[in-house]
C-alpha cells in the first residue's frame, strides 16, 4: 500500500458505551479504525442485574462487538487484551497471541471503564463480588440460587437462617436495583418451588455507608426509592460503614450480621491502564484529562468514560453513567477530526439527560431535571428507554418476551445454576 | 411422624428425561419421592446443539427441576450429587453437603444417564470435548468462536487454516446435528463480521467410523442425510476411524488433519453408578436389567434410561434415546405401584415412535416406521415436535421467537464469549 493512500489509524481500547460511540461517530471519517476489547461482547450493563437475578440470559443483554459494526466497512475488530500503552512510540500493547503483539496508532481512544473498588481491602472480593461483567452477573446468579437450595438441605436453624440472609453493600443504583430484585426473587418467583424452606422468610439488608440511598438523586426520589424498598421487604440500613467482611459474615460498626451471600455494589476503582498513560490521575486512579479529553502528555491520546475524571458545572466530577461516556465519546472522535484537519480541538461539555433506577417490580425513580417521575410511571419509562435501547432487534424481542412472561406469571425464568461443579462450594 | 401413616419413600436419582417422568408419573400415588440431581436444572438435550452453536440461549433450553415439579406436592427435590448407592442397607450416600450425607430409600429408581466414550482414551475428552451437558454446550460455543476470532488475527497461513478448520467426530444424530450447524454459523452467520478472513471457507469435516451416517435410520434417509450435509459444505468421512488425537491434531487412518477445533460425539460410556449396585453390567457400563427394569440382586432398586440396557424385538440393544428412557421411567414406577399392591410387575415393551435429526437450516430426516419424510417437511416436523416438547412456556415462547428471528436474519445471535478468561487457551 502506498503511503500517499494510508489513512490515520484511530485505535479504540474498550467496547463499551464510550468505545463503541466513538468507533460509530467516525463511521464515515477519512480514517482506519481498530477496537480492540479482550471480550468479544458488549454489555448493556444497565440490565446486567437482571442477569444476576436469574431475570434475563447472558444472550439477552448482549451482542459480539463485530456484529454490532459489521456494517461499517472502516472498523477493525480485535479480540484482544491490551498490557499497557506507549505514548512515546505511540503504540498499544498486547499481552499475547498470534501476530503482531503491539498496535501502532495516529490517535488513541482509551474506553476501559472502571470496576468496584473494596477500599483497600480486596481480600473481601472474593466473599463479595460486584457486578460490572456477564461473568460477574453469572457468579451471583450461581451465589443467590445455591444459597437457597443450600438451605433447603441444612438441618440447622442457625445455619439455615445464614443461608437465608443476603446483603447488598452500596446504595447506589446497582446496589438498589439487586436488593430490589432479590426481594422479588424470594417473596415470589421462588414461592412454591421449596418444602423445608420458605423462600419469603429470606432477609434482605442494603447496606450504605453514606446517609441515604441514590444518593445523586433528589431528596424526594430518594425518600419514595427506601419506602419502597421497605415495602419490598429489604431492611435500608444507611449511616453504616462496613469494617469487615468474611466467609459468611460482615461487620458493620458494632453489629456481626451472618450472611451467606454478600454482594458488592461500592466505589469506583478506574481500569489501571490510565495509570500507564504518565497523565495525572485522582484517588480513583481516574486520568485527569484536559478540557477537550486529551492526555496531558500524551500526544493523540484521549480517555472517555468511566476511566476519565471531568469537573462538571457543579464543581464535581462528572458522575460515571452511561450519558456521560457516550457524549464524551462524540466529542473525543470529533476533537481527532479536528486535529486531521488542523482546526481547534471542542471543550467537552455534558448536557445531562437525567438519571433512572429501578426498585423490583412496578416501581422506578426518574431525575429528568425539572420533571421527577416516581412508581409506576418511571418504571414505564425505565421499562421503554432501557428496551429501545438495547443494541439489536433480537435482543429487544426477547427482553420484551422475558419480561412479559415474568411480569405475568412473578416467575425467573433462568434460574440455573450453570458451573462445571455446581454443588461445590466457591 | 408416627409408622402408621408413614408413606414408602421412592428416592429417584437424575432429573433428566427418565428421572423427571417417573416423578411425575407418582404424582397420585401413595408414595413420598425425593428427586435427587446434581444439577439444579432440566436440559433438553435434543437443542444442546443450539446453544453449543450459538442459536440459543441455555436459559431457552433448561428450567429449574424444582420449578417443573413445583406443583406436584409429594415430591422434595434435592440438589445433591451421589456417590453411591448402598442396596444392602437401602440408602443412597451423597458426596458431602450439610444435613444427612444418607438418603434411606423403600424404592430407588436410578435416571442417571450416560456420557460419551472415548474407547479407552480419555486423555482425548480434553482436545474433544463431547456434548451433554450445558456446560459442555457453552465451552464448545467458546472453542468454535475463539477459533474465528484467533484466525483474524493470525498472520500465518497454515496456522490460520488450522484454525478454521472443524472436526466433529462421530456421525450419529448428535454429530450431524452440530456439523450441519457449524457449516451454516460459518457460511452465513459471521459472513460480514470478519476483515481478514473469510469465515465461508472454513472446513468442516464429520468423521465416522461406521460405513455411513446416522447408522440407526434405513437406507434412503442416510443417503439423503449425507447428500444434504454435502450440500452445507460439510466433507463426510465414513468408514474413517481416527486413531489419534492431539492439541490441533487428529489422525485417521493414514492421514493427518490439522484442526484447531475437534468435538467428539461418539460412544456410550454409562454412569459410573450402575457399577455400584453389583448387578452385571455390560462393555459400556449400562446395567443389565430384568423385563420388569428390577436390578438383578438389588432388591425394589430400578434402572431406565441411558443406563440401563434391555434387549428389543430386533435383538440389539434398545438405543439410548428420549422415549426409551420415557416409557422406561413409566414403566418403573407403575412396577413400584405393583409392589406395593403385592401384585405382579409388568415387563417393559417399547413402543417405537420413530426418530428424527435436523441437517441445518431447512432440512431433516424422520424415520416414523412406515412413514419417512426428508427435507423440508420433516424440519418443519422436527421444529413443531421440539417446540411442543421443551419444557415451560416460557422457553417455548423465547425459543420460537429465536428461531423466527435467525430464520429471517440468518444469524445466530448469542454468539457470546463467556469465560474469566475469555482469551486464554484452554
Amino acid at each position: 500500500m502506498k503511503d500517499a493512500v494510508r489513512l490515520p489509524h484511530v485505535v479504540i481500547i474498550g467496547g463499551g458505551f464510550g468505545g463503541l460511540q466513538a468507533a460509530k461517530a467516525l463511521a464515515h471519517a477519512p480514517v482506519q479504525v481498530t477496537l480492540l476489547d479482550r471480550r468479544n461482547h458488549h454489555v448493556f450493563t444497565p440490565l446486567l442485574y437482571q442477569v444476576a437475578t436469574a431475570g434475563l440470559s447472558p444472550g439477552d443483554i448482549a451482542s459480539p462487538i463485530r456484529w454490532i459494526l459489521r456494517k461499517q466497512a472502516n472498523v477493525a475488530v480485535q479480540l484482544a487484551e491490551v498490557q499497557g500503552i506507549d505514548a512515546g512510540r505511540r503504540v498499544v500493547r498486547l499481552t499475547s497471541g498470534p501476530g503482531d503483539a503491539e498496535v501502532p496508532y495516529d490517535h488513541l481512544i482509551v474506553a476501559t471503564g472502571a470496576t468496584h473498588a473494596y477500599f483497600g481491602h480486596d481480600e473481601w472480593e472474593h466473599v463479595a463480588p460486584g457486578l460490572k461483567t456477564l461473568e460477574d452477573a453469572l457468579r451471583i446468579r450461581r451465589r443467590v440460587l445455591l444459597a437457597f437450595e443450600r438451605a433447603e438441605r441444612e438441618t440447622d436453624p442457625a445455619a439455615q437462617r445464614r443461608l437465608l440472609t443476603f446483603v447488598v453493600v452500596g446504595a447506589g443504583p446497582t446496589g438498589v436495583e439487586l436488593a430490589g430484585a432479590l426481594a422479588e426473587i424470594s417473596r415470589h418467583a421462588l414461592q412454591s418451588d421449596f418444602r423445608a424452606i420458605a423462600p419469603e422468610t429470606a432477609r434482605i439488608i442494603l447496606i450504605e455507608a453514606g446517609s441515604s440511598v441514590l444518593s445523586a438523586y433528589p431528596d424526594d426520589l430518594r425518600a419514595f426509592a427506601r419506602r419502597a424498598l421497605e415495602q419490598l421487604g429489604v431492611s435500608v440500613w444507611t449511616g453504616s460503614p462496613v469494617t469487615s467482611i468474611g466467609p459468611g459474615r460482615l461487620q458493620v460498626g458494632a453489629e456481626t450480621i451472618d450472611a451467606g451471600t454478600i454482594l458488592w455494589a461500592a466505589g469506583i476503582a478506574a481500569s489501571p491502564l490510565g495509570a500507564s498513560l504518565g497523565a495525572p490521575i485522582d484517588r480513583a486512579g481516574r486520568v485527569i484529562v484536559n478540557p477537550d479529553l486529551s492526555v496531558p502528555g500524551a500526544p493523540n491520546v484521549y480517555v472517555v468514560g468511566d476511566l476519565a475524571t471531568v469537573t462538571g458545572p457543579n464543581g464535581r466530577p462528572l458522575p460515571g453513567v452511561i450519558q456521560v461516556a457516550l457524549q464524551q465519546a462524540e466529542c473525543a472522535a470529533k476533537n481527532i477530526l479536528h486535529v486531521l484537519k488542523n482546526e481547534t480541538t471542542a471543550t467537552f461539555v455534558y448536557d445531562d439527560l437525567g438519571n433512572m433506577a429501578t426498585i423490583g417490580r412496578n416501581s422506578a425513580v426518574c431525575d429528568l431535571g425539572r420533571i421527577r417521575l416516581k412508581g409506576f410511571v418511571a418504571w414505564l419509562a425505565w421499562v421503554f428507554l432501557h428496551v429501545y435501547k438495547l443494541i439489536g432487534f433480537r435482543n429487544r424481542l426477547s427482553v420484551m418476551t422475558q419480561w412479559a412472561f415474568s411480569y405475568v406469571s412473578y416467575q425467573r425464568s433462568v434460574r440455573l445454576i450453570t458451573n462445571d461443579s455446581a454443588i461445590d462450594s466457591e
